[in-house]
């Protein structure tokens, strides 16, 4: 049999998706599992995005253009206009996902042997993309005790070397929910000037604030044209996850040249997707949608912040925006509790599911008695799975056969 | 302002799309535009496709599994039962179109710097996805005087050292119209033995073989579980290119395992577009479909041959399968002139827009006076699409101006 290459044996699996199997099992069992591992909300996706869909659904179902319908390009502009933030159709790209946009973003800007500096922990999936480009990711280490905070401009400049190409960062994050200031970008964008890299923010969660904190784009920044690269989706501010829809936006003429040229290589996005997106934010509805469903998640933040506070032993900061907190917990090897919720426990034949965070880190050891938490369920349903995991987390702190 | 990278700069442009502004620019200037360039047939998607897309368009827009749907996993399955490939869930992958799956296989069995066998010429994106992937592709160099028929084993195996991975090929093939025989696909079959390759077959044009030829699939192989690769599409069989839904299969565990570890980092195909599919596979209709749809390009086919025949110096074999024919021009450089169509002619306020052929060969200099004709409008436009070619190629060939 020929051998498969070496970056598919040394490819991450999703540690968000890996431990499905045991969460399967747990329901075979009778268990109802509260899925609080993965980004997928359960608020309905607005009315106005199904109909643009069922008015599109006749005809031939054809490709769009790689950078997408020019109406779904205009409909974009239009949305960024509410954030200050003006783009002509030539600046974007609709991509499939924003996983898309980032892997475009990666390609137009670095080679294989290239490097990325990353504020760790980091979403787990750009370490895929890095496999996939073929280039490193080197963190900057934040930490749940500083409440995830940048590090001073010294210690990230000690970081770089000539390989370093950009800095990626996601904001609010994934998966910290911090909300960086201008202060914190200012100096971003001072490092990338200095040093000549680009600034890949990643700002798919720019809704998700709470407290008054604001998600400041990056394309926001002055003079930051020639390197500002945003990349997006919709998935999380229209619970559309399913859609596939993302973009890849810059200033950069020479960026945006590069990503088409990626882009004409898988042809089109989704079309039906794309008139989805169309009628919704030419709907006059779709920021009340995102003012209700924003509410409604920061009363779920209240709610699980309150609860980790009361439990013994966790540390965490409350999260200022995106919809997770990473939060230490009084275990030695968070991964192997949140298999033993899923096989071994359960409270009214309830358990929980969460993500172990020591894939979000790429120092090795970092993060290993950390969860991350997505609040992507009611209140209702998140105070059940607060008191699974409170008891849990008793009953597995208590049980001798636990202290590893 | 930081440079983009090499692969950025080399990778190709789309030379399907890329002429695009030229057509844009004729129709501006109130021509009619014939688009043989591009394979977008105009055939409308099946009702049934559009209906399960309106019964799933409520609720939550959520992520599918990484992998696909269970329920379109399974109707894959049956849709593949017949043609007699067995197929289990776990052995098959639903991917964001043939793009995807094609860049999914090459990431399981190659890694930079190693290379893959074409038979040229060859889908010309096959380019981009090598660059992405940052891998050589080799060609096995087949001509327009043979029927773009495969060469014998020994001129292949010359090829083949130890950076060779894979031989991907298109069956029936994409510019040629190429249907393989099983000689042929044992041929190839015996190399891959005989050299540890894999086989990777781009079968999105199954259906496409007229006057009793029958495609065969890599999976249909016999002593081949252990290295084929099947890539495969619903945009060309069910006129659903704007769909995005391709798939990756392979009896191979460990391929699927690795190609479900990249599929887990862009997390889910479009969701909608598998229940309009899962419903397309469920009806009853979509074997008249397809078999209709084959009978109308069988049509189109017989008559754009016929028109070439008549054509004064213009050579091509009559394709066997999928609704493409490259015909060499009696022309020096077939770009000139499919940008002089744009530009300088026009019949009756008509011109037509075809690919140059030069970009679907890796050899430097091959297909230059050659183009890809698309045959995917109804035989009316066909037939006038036609008078233009034959008009505009007398006028062209006979121009003083015109030689170059």
């Amino acid at each position: 049999m020929p051998s498969i290459s070496w970056r598919a044996r040394t490819v991450q699996a999703s540690p968000i998706r890996k431990l499905k199997p045991l969460a399967d099992q747990a329901r075979r069992a009778g268990k109802r599992v509260y899925h609080l591992n993965i980004g997928q909300p359960d608020i309905p996706t607005p009315k106005e995005y199904f109909d643009g869909i069922r008015q599109a659904a006749q005809g031939v179902l054809a490709y769009s253009p790689s950078q997408g319908l020019d109406e779904a390009l205009d409909a974009l502009a239009e949305y960024y206009r509410t954030f200050g933030i003006a783009l002509s159709r030539d600046e974007m790209i609709v991509t499939t996902g924003g996983s898309e946009a980032i892997t475009f973003a990666l390609l137009a800007v670095t080679d294989v042997g290239d490097a990325i500096l990353v504020p760790e922990p980091f979403y787990t999936n750009y370490n895929s993309y890095a496999q996939i480009t073929g280039i490193q990711i080197v963190p900057i280490e934040t930490r749940a005790e500083d409440g995830f905070r940048l590090p001073d401009k010294k210690t990230i400049e000690a970081k770089i070397s000539p390989k370093i190409k950009a800095i990626l960062f996601c904001n609010p994050g994934n998966p910290t929910g911090v909300v960086y200031t201008k202060a914190e970008l200012a100096m971003l964008a001072e490092v990338a000037h200095k040093h000549n890299l680009y600034l890949i923010a990643d700002e798919v969660y720019r809704e998700f604030t709470y407290d008054g904190a604001q998600a400041i784009s990056v394309l926001q920044l002055p003079n930051l044209e020639d390197r500002a690269i945003l990349v997006d989706s919709i998935s999380k501010r229209f619970s559309a996850c399913g859609a596939r829809i993302g973009v890849i936006a810059s200033k950069n003429a020479s960026v945006m040249e590069s990503a088409l040229k990626f882009a004409q290589a898988r042809l089109s996005p989704p079309t039906l997707e794309q008139y989805g997106l169309i009628h919704l934010l030419r709907s006059s509805q779709y920021q009340n949608f995102v003012r209700e469903m924003i509410a409604e998640f920061a009363r779920r933040r209240d709610l699980v912040y309150a609860e980790l506070q009361k439990m013994p032993g966790v540390i965490c900061t409350k999260p200022q925006g995106a919809f997770y907190v990473t939060a230490k917990l009084p275990v030695e090897d968070a991964e192997h509790f949140v298999r033993w919720l899923l096989t071994d426990f359960s409270l009214d034949n309830e358990t929980v599911m969460l993500a172990p965070a020591a894939e979000f880190y790429a120092t090795p050891g970092k993060g290993r008695d950390e969860v991350r938490i997505a609040y992507v369920l009611n209140t209702d349903a998140l105070q059940r799975a607060m008191r699974v995991l409170r008891e849990g987390l008793l009953a597995y702190t208590n049980s001798p056969v636990m202290q590893v």
